[in-house]
């Protein structure tokens, strides 16, 4: 007979980051319906990584990519989603490694320091699976903005140059496709989604 | 000046399956709160896959797997989601493959016939890969139902024999994670769970 302790403690995880099923974020669905939650979120942007991984400025390994993305805001649980242009991120990151341990140490020891790891190192966007998955997380609001006329930047106050300054290192995972989004943006701005400075 | 041509037909699949957001399933979350989405199932069970993958019967190639779970259920946009135990099922397959035509369709001709490939290989059942995959689309349900005291199996009229007719092909994606379902089935019986016949 198998000894399920194991694989008890893995499906304890599983339940666990259920919780990012109510966890909303500040960008409403591409129509605009309703704000997306976390799970969908990251759905979202791991097709989109696997649809577009021949636009990667360099070799990634597709099932690291999809791992973080997958995993990379489970942490919410903890310490909610921030908006990205909220002053208030500066100090989380402390939080979110506090969240990311707690959460990732429900898994046995070995997957919990993998996973932990894997987990950081997403968050410090060096390697080059990390620049590459961040491109989409950091996207697909604008793409989502862009399909529902700027709800969000325009509840939000948010300018084009604002989008820019707190996203452009999206080119340093994929060059092309941030010059596909840098088009999106222009028309955007032709077609008023943006908030309009005084 | 790059031709973006083919990234926005990329994109706007991304935005067409979007629509999974909407397509709720017949079962509820662990907590019970509300049905589960498509998408949000997905994200589940690609983490379901990738914690647990040290129980595979055989080699995989977990990216494989990976994508065969995150796009599995898109054709559920034109053919909705029909619970596992309706009789209706028997004459879907035909539509589902209909819908994974038009869908997959919209990418770009290469990826269009690659991942309708990937798709019917999942379907069909036969590769390891799709064999584990399986596994974990299959008893997502019977943990929730674990966790939220059999809300979906009461409501439907569901019994243990038929939730273990069902979906025992899971043990030929992994032996022992059955093993672990079935001991969680008992449980379940001995609480109260399943319907009970008369």
């Amino acid at each position: 007979m198998h000894n399920f302790d194991r694989i008890k403690q893995q499906i304890d995880f599983i339940y666990e980051i259920d919780k990012v099923k109510s966890i909303f974020r500040k960008t409403k669905l591409f129509d605009g319906s309703r704000y997306e939650n976390d799970a969908e979120h990251s759905w979202t942007i791991c097709i989109m990584a696997i649809m577009l991984k021949e636009y990667a400025n360099f070799e990634i390994n597709l099932e690291k990519v999809v791992t973080m993305l997958l995993l990379h805001d489970i942490v919410e649980i903890d310490v909610g989603d921030i908006f990205l242009y909220d002053p208030k991120r500066a100090n989380i990151h402390q939080k979110e490694d506090q969240a990311a341990k707690r959460i990732f140490g429900l898994l046995p020891q070995d997957q919990a320091e993998y996973y932990y790891q894997i987990w950081l190192e997403f968050e410090e966007r060096k390697s080059n699976e990390a620049k590459f998955a961040t491109a989409f997380d950091r996207t697909e609001p604008i793409l989502q903005n862009y399909k529902n006329e700027g709800l969000s930047w325009k509840a939000n106050k948010i300018t084009k140059e604002m989008v820019i300054a707190k996203n452009q290192h999206a080119k340093e995972g994929s060059e092309i496709y941030w010059q596909f989004i840098l088009k999106i943006l222009d028309e955007c701005e032709q077609k008023g989604y943006f908030h309009a400075e005084n």
